[in-house]
């Protein structure tokens, strides 16, 4: 008899599992457990169907739920939540159309993801008032928008999500305001990146408001008003996006230990507490690649690189996971930020290291080459060893050359080592040292000091 | 008394040397002998300049002669040839203005670069018929084009210098055709890249003639004719780029030695046979990244990065050269492709590997987000070890992403390594696997198989 993988969640994490160990082992029982009725999709693509850059909902789905059933073969149940785990057991309790039922399993993924976080705020429940957090909430959204035209947008929270809305509504011809708790919008990304995307929001007309809490939102039926500490402001429709949670109920009450991020505690493996109940996706720990210590980056790659490991290491092929580095890339209008590693002084010290910065702008091409843009470069390394710990970049052109640095942290490279790599340059790709290349030039010179 | 470092050759290399010599220890006297005018150019601009997207010959110095003079405090002396180099005195004879002299040195760089390689063709000295090595020559094409007017150009060649030319000489409006002896342009790239480009060369209306040998040119004073092996063809200007040779000459009259790629041997730190003479630039060797063994590579990153670091280690405080790979990247009209490492399986197994590679095409961007493009991304890895060899990409965006496989490369990862290793998604950059992330997905597939 064949094993049975069970997977609850149908998202990254969980199909690519599914799709994996299928392929390895097409005479597996793969059957998964989606609460929902969209499986697969690209989340990060749904600001840009807002936008009206993608034309159909549709199309941010990569692999239907019939292509899944009928091409790979997995037992796709969408409309089923999973309600209990028991790990002695070995059984899962399912709800869906209608009945309550058991589920047994050889293997078991946990793939729930994360929730957008509902702040406590009053009139939450109010019309034009929107986490962005599932396929239905961006149609929804679209739709709003579409149909009463409202004239201006309250975003809060100035990560991705916040200022992919905030493009994606200006867009749309709204006067958008952003409201940002903390001091700089894009905080993982460090200072340097928030002032250029700050700047660069102001000019392309955001009413940014840092420092600055939000309360709550007022209106009738619809939201009117967003309340702040001693004001409020008139606004037609509110976007909230301050960051996800993991989703570890089910876990938790299963008896599955959770770590210090509040994400589930997970081996190379991906593996649980419990030998045979995996856990990947945004609601799991990832180890840091730098740090060596158990990290939280619910982004895509994380997600669906786990799954695909655990979906091989089931068949009996053990496969790692992978580290992450934290690496995160967003389109800011006409800007591209991305950050790798730690570039935060404070978090750096925590992790033991002693860290110095630099930071350097330099043309993205040869400097008599047409089109070539001003690229900032923040480099942050480690005194003691020279071992490069992250950095990040922001331009109008170049910022995938993060992967350069986010592979520099795969290697542990030192930042001479970095310095002395041999990229790839012509007069249209680049000036002969390469802005990333400069920036550890001079690193390498202030660690020499 | 404070030392003296000579420096034979004004590019990049001897300039990056001296001004770094000058920076660290400003009383040392660093001359540099230049036997033409121009120093510190870019030369990788001239096909630009040719085009007419670079306005101003001038635009492509760095760096002026008064400005190293001056700002820099060197003692710059242009038209002043290095004629001989007598190791036991060392002393270096000078001619220059009308007189020779001879000038003794602590230590001495020997960066006299490459000649552009002129094949034993009938007519070389006919009018409109131009190699392209150096500024003057840059000029005198431009000049050609703007004055003659010519309609048609035979470009001898596939290497960066004939398809950038190629390109230019279209720009302004001449019907090109490309002779290219090989079967294939772009050899060092190898088959992949190769018809990529000729297949976008043929609908840009270049006439393409691969594994066609030319034996000269025919014309009364000026260029009339191409003369193929049984065939010629009416032709206005030729330009020849069949690429480039290591002046080596004065050194290996002076006892230095050469190694087996014909440029001049040496070790970590640029030096010579002779403990106090270094070699750096397109005259040299440098050390291959991936075999580790003596490589001649004539590129300007390669000769920057060790003329700096010789310019350190002069002062005391030595500093390896780096090592290279062979990163390079051309662009070819609207497409982008680059190299790096080994992409050869037969240079692969000469150098002791099993050679395994694939071949891939990704987009650029999240299938659903607009603009994306194909980017064809080849692998080639050691069998035995799982480690990357190196990697070949070619599209119309994206190409400066062999810099992820040339870091790759620096660390000496695996396949399944870089496979892992977290790089930046968003859908406007990538999609959520980057390109270079499934080729090193399949090609790790291929070597557990």
């Amino acid at each position: 008899m064949s094993d049975t993988l069970v997977i609850v969640g149908g998202d990254a994490a969980g199909m690519s599992a599914a799709s994996k160990a299928k392929r390895e082992q097409p005479e597996m029982d793969v059957i998964v457990f989606e609460k929902g009725e969209w499986v697969s999709y690209a989340a990060c693509g749904m600001p840009y169907y807002v936008k009206g850059a993608v034309e159909d909902l549709d199309d941010l789905v990569t692999v239907t739920p019939e292509q899944f059933r009928e091409e790979r073969e997995i037992d796709l149940r969408t409309g089923h939540e999973v309600v209990g785990i028991d790990p002695e057991a070995e059984t899962v309790t399912v709800e869906g159309r209608g009945e309550q039922f058991e589920q047994s399993y050889d293997h078991l993924l946990v793939a729930t993801g994360a929730t957008a976080i509902e702040p406590p705020f009053d009139g939450l429940g109010l019309d034009g008032v929107f986490t962005i957090h599932d396929m239905d909430e961006a149609d929804a959204i679209e739709e709003y928008v579409s149909e009463r035209s409202p004239d201006s947008a309250a975003i809060v929270g100035g990560g991705y999500v916040g200022i992919e809305m905030a493009e994606a509504l200006s867009e749309r011809g709204l006067d958008v305001s952003l409201y940002e708790m903390l001091p700089h919008v894009l905080q993982p990304f460090g200072d340097t990146v928030a002032e250029a995307v700050e700047e660069h929001l102001r000019e392309q007309g955001v009413d940014l408001h840092l420092d600055t809490a939000v309360s709550g939102f007022e209106g009738e039926s619809s939201v009117e008003r967003v309340a702040l500490e001693d004001d409020s402001r008139a606004v037609d429709i509110v976007i909230v996006g301050v960051g996800v949670a993991p989703n570890t109920d089910l876990a938790e009450q299963a008896g599955i230990e959770v770590g210090e991020t509040g994400a589930i505690a997970t081996d190379e493996y991906g593996r649980t507490n419990y030998e045979n109940i995996y856990a990947a996706g945004d609601n799991a720990e990832a180890r840091n690649v730098v740090t060596g210590d158990p990290d939280h980056v619910p982004l895509a790659l994380t997600a669906n690189r786990a799954g695909r490991a655990i979906g091989q290491t089931v068949t009996g092929d053990p496969e790692p996971v992978g580290e992450t580095a934290g690496t995160a890339i967003v389109k800011a209008f006409d800007l591209g930020a991305a950050r790798t590693g730690i570039v935060d002084e404070q978090r750096a010290s925590e992790a033991g290291f002693d860290p110095v910065s630099v930071s350097i702008s330099a043309s993205t091409r040869a400097h008599y080459y047409p089109g070539g843009e001003e690229l900032t470069v923040t480099l942050l390394a480690d005194r003691d060893s020279g071992t490069l710990l992250g950095g990040t970049v922001v331009g109008r052109e170049g910022a995938k050359r993060i992967d350069t640095v986010a592979m520099a942290l795969t290697g542990g490279l030192t930042v001479s080592e970095l310095r002395d790599a041999d990229l790839a340059y012509a007069p249209p790709f680049s000036p002969v040292w390469d802005p990333i290349l400069t920036a550890a030039k001079v690193l390498a010179g202030k660690l020499d000091a």
